[in-house]
């Protein structure tokens, strides 16, 4: 029994870098792919699915708010209809690169602020939820959210996330800050492998927490980030796709 | 025998009307429908294909240039890959809703200075080519320029347009003007009937040029363009799709 | 004494028209121009503000969210300095149009969710202050809102509207609908002469509601905007600025 | 006698990082400020804007191609009064930011295809000059080029450039490469002041070519941009604006 470990990927644009993706792929199963809204161009979106292709990496969509300049971090009111039909025009976009490079899609998981207004608001979780229903997958997400109360509701497959490095606070959520600390590896390997055997972890309080989750997000754009990947990979030795 | 009637559709944006697409489609076998890039958006696309499923028609992708303030229309010099997978994405994109709708897609025509470029520039040509060898499908263009030259040489079924409602040159090329002149619709279906049985087209000079065509497109944004639609059509008595 | 007789202008883009800017450019005193944001390009732009001065209307800035797409009518989250230098950018831009054809800034009126945030949060009020504080002109906005309360009290002149062809509510507000009906331009005259020489306008529950204004706002793209904006013209008989 | 030092600065964007700005004003004395159509955006715009002021730069503006997937490196077709236009609407935006901090606009230099499409193509040249016409600024350029043909020619003082760290061919023209390859600072240093005071530079075939330039430009996103730039400031010795 172990969990994939996924990575948002492919945040470049134009002539500008963001994370270290080559770095990070030999040490996750699965890449989530911006698809041109918050992130990436056409360019950047073939070399990640080739690249993701080429470690054996599984690739989900990694939809966005239509807001470059803000990066999908800026909350922004949309009718349910427009965040489905925006999120299936991504989706379809990523899903050309995977023909041309004959992957699958394996998933869907919004960014940013599509992520955090859907974990609080079931309209929204719902309007994602009709646009994965067209591509048939799975959706990743934060358990005791809309996500989960939302997407399997809707006939679609949920996939908990647990976070390697990032802190929980004593209700069990995710403790957001604009800036990561670096942690130790070590210690992100050791959490991962308590929250998949024990379902717990211990909260910025001293208490422990519990966790439900079938996948470890970390991250490529931190400090440390990739040590931290390497260290929760090969605590997990999850197994890489064959190409 | 007859030719399938093709026409550009969805090229509405956000609060913004192109065309009478609702009116046309009576009229027409196969759309040509925007992915966002010279015109459309998320909303209109949806819109488009359920549109053009609601009367039958099929779906082409009609993918631009990243240029939506010059509508497409203004030449960029792109490399070839960037404009494969600009291709690919919007083709892509526009799968999505095909998907959504259960549609599937029919062709591949590029837009405004897309088209124009392909033509007469055979890397172009090519590109295009290798964006529709991922989703295997025609790619409606003009006979006697690279596209014929290049499409069918990459494998790829190549579908010559006749224009209705454009003049040709001696040269037996369309003659483009900014503006198009009103051209009266049973005239139009004349031209069209004598290019499908006869093979010509009389040209601005008077003599007749050779017709190489498996399509007729017809325009929506034109003074007079839905009767020239209504006329062509009735003149070729094409089938519509069945739902 | 008379009012300024103020309208949205320039919301044209690309190949798509918007409203009929020069029917009315003879019924209005003041245009409120788009900067790029929600509407316009800089080709409509030089045009609005060329034509204005033909007709010797004055310029404000109409500056947007940056959401093209939606039009500036989807409210996004933005921190204040962002909103702050987001209508720098856009005011900047239509002062070098200005600048170009020899007229001054005479204002400034935020558009769509931006006029709506800052009416009601007065952090997104100070923030737009801040921008027009650069430009040192007034700001318009409605009375009773954040608008009038921020605005002087950072030193700017603030110019309250009164909305010809909409309802107001039992509470003084105006009544947003997606949809305007269409309004006896004659009424709309009376409602205004009333509102300019009363202070004061029937709500739709039959009483009357106090109004505070300098300025009367009248729209160009809803049914019969046209002939609203020519009664209300030939009853206020504002003057009108020499070339 | 010195010439001034220019460089390219505020591109980045959203959360993209590029070049080492804070690391090199200390060593030019004019900034060439991108204004959000290839690179920036309205926070990275008032943030340049605010640092040259802190280091007693000068601003220039820097307006592109509307082409921010492509860095404003590819070339566009535009009719000139769309140059025009788009230059104003640029530069209008960055005076915007410069009125906000106080300072003055120095000059106007196109960025990439734009600056090259200008240095070959009169129209291009003389669009742009139109632009600067309005804001009466001199604009930056290559000698021997259409830019020192048509700007002088419209009025506008033109003002040419020497690159510290690019090569020269014979016909004394730039070697433009897409990889900058690393420059010993001391030789840069040592052909600045070459070129400064005897006016010429050693082409790549040995030979010497004729420098006609009244600045030095330098770049902050090459490998050891920031040691080049240090050591032709050192050499060059120019004086600062005072704050």
């Amino acid at each position: 029994m172990t969990w994939d470990i996924n990575c948002d990927m492919g945040e470049a644009f134009s002539l500008y870098k963001m994370g270290d993706d080559e770095g990070i792929m030999p040490f996750i199963t699965v890449a989530n792919v911006a698809c041109g809204f918050h992130a990436a161009d056409p360019m950047v979106m073939r070399q990640t699915v080739a690249m993701a292709k080429r470690f054996g990496v599984k690739v989900g969509a990694h939809p966005s708010l239509p807001d470059r300049e803000g990066f999908g971090r800026r909350e922004m009111k949309m009718r349910p209809e427009e965040i489905t039909n925006t999120v299936i025009y991504q989706v379809g976009a990523l899903k050309g690169f995977l023909d041309a490079e004959g992957l699958a899609l394996n998933h869907i998981k919004p960014h940013g602020s599509l992520y955090g207004m859907a974990a609080k608001d079931a309209a929204v979780a719902a309007a994602i939820a009709d646009a994965a229903a067209v591509f048939g997958v799975p959706l990743y997400g934060m358990s005791g959210t809309q996500h989960e109360a939302v997407y399997p509701a809707r006939g679609l497959p949920f996939v908990g996330e647990f976070y390697a490095d990032l802190d929980y606070g004593p209700d069990g959520f995710l403790v957001i800050t604009r800036e990561h600390a670096a942690v130790d590896p070590q210690d992100a390997a050791r959490r991962v492998l308590r929250a998949l055997h024990e379902g717990k972890v211990t909260a910025l309080d001293g208490h422990d927490v519990p966790v439900r989750a079938q996948s470890v997000c970390v991250h490529s754009d931190t400090p440390g980030s990739l040590a931290v990947a390497k260290a929760v990979f090969e605590a997990l030795q999850p197994a890489k796709a064959a190409d």
